[in-house]
Order: structure tokens, then C-alpha cells, then sequence
């Protein structure tokens, strides 16, 4: 079992508010993060991938694939967006880094899987001193 | 006669869009960085004073100076703020990273000069592929 | 359950010595690392922790408290100090990074708790070339 | 149990090419890793060894043991070499970045037992967008 | 007047070897470099440009144009390729660093101008620990 | 005219602290600097030289040289030691990066003369937000 990695880079605007909350309540727990007029990032996506090796190829998955993968179902949704009003695939959630990374599992593990891997973690990096990762479950 | 650098971080959303223009001619110049609802980036500041070392310090002057001057004259402005809808020094003007810079060396000129500086170079990286630097003329 | 990561920067001094060997003994074992009169590193700390995703807020826990609770607990004990005379966490403990990990762990373990998070990982990078991780047994 | 990771930098030159293949289906599956005339990269290895902390030293096993054997046993023979012409232990082995983390393992795995320590992980970083983890099953 | 930085990166094989010298002198003279079965590296270009800033886009020149002359120019032929056999503006040139910067800049100059910018430094990035710079003359 | 730089690393304790004024006033200027019981940084070091490209080898100067000469004249007097205590040419100098860098570039100018290049720039970063340049007057 061998685990591959591919990073991509995306910026995007976002903010963390809930409507059904105070402008206060909203400030109080989300802080600078929920500035009405937005604020935004360059975001890091790490998909790691893991599988047996194919003695033909010696690939787990060929990372032209995965490229292509996160690159039809994730950064055209999300490079140069707004996370809140434009991506389909976040609808309804909360963009905090948390849930995105969540959200983002789902759109690829399907993919993945057909490929012949298996979707290991999704680790976003949001600046410089924030990371979160999810391994699915 | 030494140069000494100091780095800071934001985080802030932007557009690229002129109101004068058509939606065609914004999106023609300007591509993805004109989506109507904003996108975001972690932004590197590189704030570059070069002056005599006073012998007595040891410094050319003090960087705990030279950061509460950029914290309270530019990052307590853009970080988790919208530039082109927040931040006064901004207003009216096209938030490119050049127009940026330049903006933030008029904030900054006058206090490092009464520091007993001479401001040398404001580098703003926008994205880990682009940066704009500009040294006042 | 879902993993978030802060990272935190603080420069210190140590040596590693055992006064109860002989300086050509520490010579030996600990090379230059135990030069007499001290070197130092900038050190980098990554604190991980582990929970369910609050579904009011998005956030396992929220990166504010986790940061404050470094500086109370870390950073303020640590930044520009000598690990073998300052630090009172470290006492009698000789300040090699691995100690040092374990030693950050049990700090922060019980704020961690109390948050409602779990801590899962203490990282602490010595230098561009080393790191250590400990994840509490 | 303490994870402690030593990371090592080496240039090299190689391709991916079956002899056995077709130039086109080389062309089609390896893309343009499959040049005739060789590309190369900055290869960042990371090598972590897990085990319990010595009492007497504070090291699970000393760094600078566990860089002269990753010196001796792999930099020597892959910096500045062809890993498909130079290297003896990738001869016959198609040298994906799966295929040499698998490799680099064999080599280093008995050196590290005799160190005391327990090899944890092979993480080679091949391009700053991609890298592959071995754990060794 | 504003300076503008593009970075790409790429990955290319080479080897340091004079045809007219004796093995025993590119061995003294180029050392590891001369490996002849070359090796490789993960190359990163900073290309500047400076010029005034158009007051209707707020650009020295479009970074889309300038990413789309040095793909077109530069790294459509080195990467993935053998700086020393793949790349027509390389022919007859030693591929060192310096070489290889100034000859990127005569491949580039005449189309920046062209674009209305002026071509200020390329800057060429070989390992983590060398880089060369050159401005033109 | 080319200009090549090298980056070397090394890890030292230092404090900032005049013994001709009070513990107040230390603190004052020098804040946390002035900890008595010392603090440290990892330091990278960065060496330009500019001269003409040689035709015969296609170097400034060769990096070997360069890298021999730092080694030899600072990393072998500082990595791992105290730089007020250990350390000949700062004898006597305030151990600012400012006047760092002016005495390194003391050290290494006269040898960088006779190898035929030119000293350009001794730049010193102390942490990941500050850094220091020298250009020789």
C-alpha cells in the first residue's frame, strides 16, 4: 500500500456567518472571519491517495488522472469564487475549513474510487498557520 | 547604509472590475480576477527600510516600531476586509497588486521617515506566482 | 471526526548537557548541540487536535481558543528564552526536541480536553532538516 | 513512542520508459515523463524512525546516525546520478516515485533496526505538487 | 515605475561537460555536475518586468500575457526535456546557470517589449541553496 | 555582469544587550532580545557575488569555491555556538543582524576578491518575518 499526494492552489472569497444568528453572535464567535463585505484566501488542497502499485505502470493512480479529477470537480468550481454564494457543492454548508474539507471528500471519493484508488485524506491549508484534514469518517 | 525587511500577512477579498466597463470588457481584461462575487488571497507584505546603523542599537530602526507602523496604518485595514469596499486608502482606486502597492507606500513613507528612515521597497505577493514591487517613483 | 492544525513560531536557546558526564562524553553523544555556551533554533510548533464538527459553528474547536491556550501555556514560556533556564515545564528535563514534544504535550493535553477537542499530535520541527512528533503514548 | 524525521535533499536525472512498450504507448501512459532524452528533479526525502525515547539521551536514535546512513546508504548513490543508469538498488525497477519510496525502504529498513529504531515512513517529494508515503506493507 | 514577478517552474535533466576537456578536468572543474549520465532538477524562473502602470487596468503588463510568452518560449522547451540535447535555444551553450539565465533572457526580451513592458532581471533558481540573477548587460 | 547567490544555514544563540546601560533600559529597546539568559535563532545566510561569466566554465566563480569559503570564514565559527561570546569577528560588536551582516561581508569580501568575483550582497534572515541586507557602504 503506498499513499500519493497531488497539491493544488486555489484563491477564493468566503466569509463564516449564520443568518439565523446576531450580527454580534456572529462576531463573537466567528470574529474577523465574519466581515460582511468578505475576505478570502489562497488556499492549499492536499488529495491523498492511496493504493497497491501496478507492477505495469508502477503507479498507485496515474497523477494525470487525479489531476484531471480535482481540477473538473473541484478548483473550476472554486478558484477565484466566492465559497458562500458560487460553488454548488457548498450550498447550504457553513464554509468554515472544516466542513469544506468534508465537502470536498465528497465530490472526489466517488471519482477516486473509479480510478482504481481509494480516497485516503483531504487536507486544506487555509494560511499560513491553519490546516485541517479529514480522512472520511 | 543598510536595508532591513520586514514581513506581514493578511488575508482580504478584491475584485478586479471597472464600472465603466462592460461585463465582456472586464471579464476580455481581467478574466477570472473580475468575478462579480469577489475572490480572496493570503497577501505577503514586504515592508524594506534602508538607513545608517546607529551605533548605539545596533539597529537601523527598531523593527518593533517599523511593525506597529504597518499593523496599525495598513493590516488592522485589509486583513479579513474587502479592498475594494473596506479599506480608505483604497477608495477609487483599482485594487491591482501594482495600484496596491503603491497605495501602501503613501500610507507608509511619512511614519518610517519620522522614524529616522528612508522607506526603500513595498513587496506585496499576491499569490505564491506573482509579487509587485515598487520603490516610490 | 475531523483534524485542524495550528502552527506556532518562537525562537529559544539550549544546549543538550548531562552534568553528570564528562564534556568529552557530551562531546561525543550530543556533537555540537552541546557547545557550552549555547545555540539556538527558531522552532516551529504544530498543535493537532481531533473532534466532531460542531454543526452550529463548523469548527471542531475554534482556532482562537486553541491559539490563545499556546501562547498562555507555550509560547509566552518559550519565545526568546534559554529551554534549560527558563522554561518551567522543562525543568530537570534535558531539552532534546523529543523531551521537548512530550513535554509540550502534557501542557496543553487538559485545555485541549476542556474545550471539548482532543489533542492528537505534538510537532515540533528543530530545524529546516529535523522534526519530531509525539501523539501521547 | 516518538516519531523523529530527518529530511534530505539530492538532484537527479530519470525517466519512465518500458522497454517492452511501444514509444506511443510510453508517450500515451507516462506522458512527457517518458522524454528519450531524460528530465530530472529535486528529490526531497523524508525518512521517520519511531520509537521510545532513551532515558540517558533524550533521542529515540541520533540524528546524526540516522543521517550518515541515509547519506551512505542512499544520497551517495542517487545525487547528481541517473536513478534508471546509476543506482544499484533500482536496477530492473521502473523508478516512479511509488517504485523508489518502495526501494528506499529495502535499503534503509535493517540499518535503522540495528539503530535501535523501527522505520516508520518513506516520504519522497518529487515536484513541489506531488509526493508519495511508503509505510512498508 | 513598478516591477512585476511571474514565477514557473520546471524540471529538466543536464550534466556540466566540455567535449574539448579530458574527463579528469570536467571532473575537477564541474565535479558532480559532470556525472555523465546526467542528472536533474526542479528549476523555478522569476521573470521581472518593470514599466509604468496603465491607469486604466492598473498593470504594468497583463500577467497573463507575460505567463503565456514564457510558456510558449521557455518552458514548452525545457520541461521534462534535457537542457543539453532537447532545447534549440540552449544549442552550443554550457548549460550552467548563468548561461541558461542569459539565454532565457534573450529568448524573452524582444516579446516583453513588444507587449509594452521592459524586461528587468531573469532569475533562475537551480537547488534550494543557488540561484543567479541577471538584468541584461 | 551576473549574479550568483548562495544560501547557507546555521542554528546560534545570541542576546542584544549593552553592558553600559540598565536592565531597564535594555528592555526598553531591546525587548525580549534582551533576555539574560540568551535565545536563538536558525539563521540563513545568503552570499551574492557578481562578475562575469567565464566562457570556458560558464560560472561567476564556482559555487564550490564559494560554499568552501563561507564554510571555512562563518558557518564553521557560528553554527552551534553563541554569537556574542563565541564568535572572533564579533568581538566587541552589538549583535544586531545590521552589524552581523556587516561583518560577515568583512570576512568574506577580501577572499571573494581573490577568486575573481565580486562581493555584491550579504543578506541574513533572522526569522521568517525579518531580514537584513548589505551591499558594502
Amino acid at each position: 500500500m503506498v499513499y500519493i499526494t497531488r497539491k493544488e492552489i486555489f484563491s477564493a472569497a468566503h466569509k463564516l456567518e449564520r443568518k439565523d444568528w446576531s450580527d454580534e453572535k456572529n462576531k463573537e464567535i466567528f470574529g474577523k472571519c465574519s466581515n460582511p463585505n468578505w475576505h478570502g484566501h489562497n488556499y492549499t488542497l492536499f488529495v491523498t491517495v492511496k493504493g497497491e502499485v501496478d507492477t505495469e505502470t508502477g503507479f498507485v493512480i496515474n497523477l494525470s488522472d487525479i489531476s484531471k479529477i480535482i481540477h473538473t470537480k473541484i478548483i473550476a468550481k472554486v478558484d477565484h469564487k466566492n465559497i458562500n454564494l458560487d460553488v454548488d457543492f457548498m450550498e447550504g454548508i457553513l464554509p468554515s475549513t472544516e466542513n469544506f474539507a468534508m465537502a470536498v471528500w465528497k465530490e472526489l471519493e466517488g471519482s477516486i474510487t473509479l480510478l482504481g484508488g481509494s480516497l485516503h485524506c483531504i487536507k486544506i491549508q487555509e494560511t499560513e498557520k491553519n490546516y485541517v484534514e479529514y480522512f472520511g469518517n
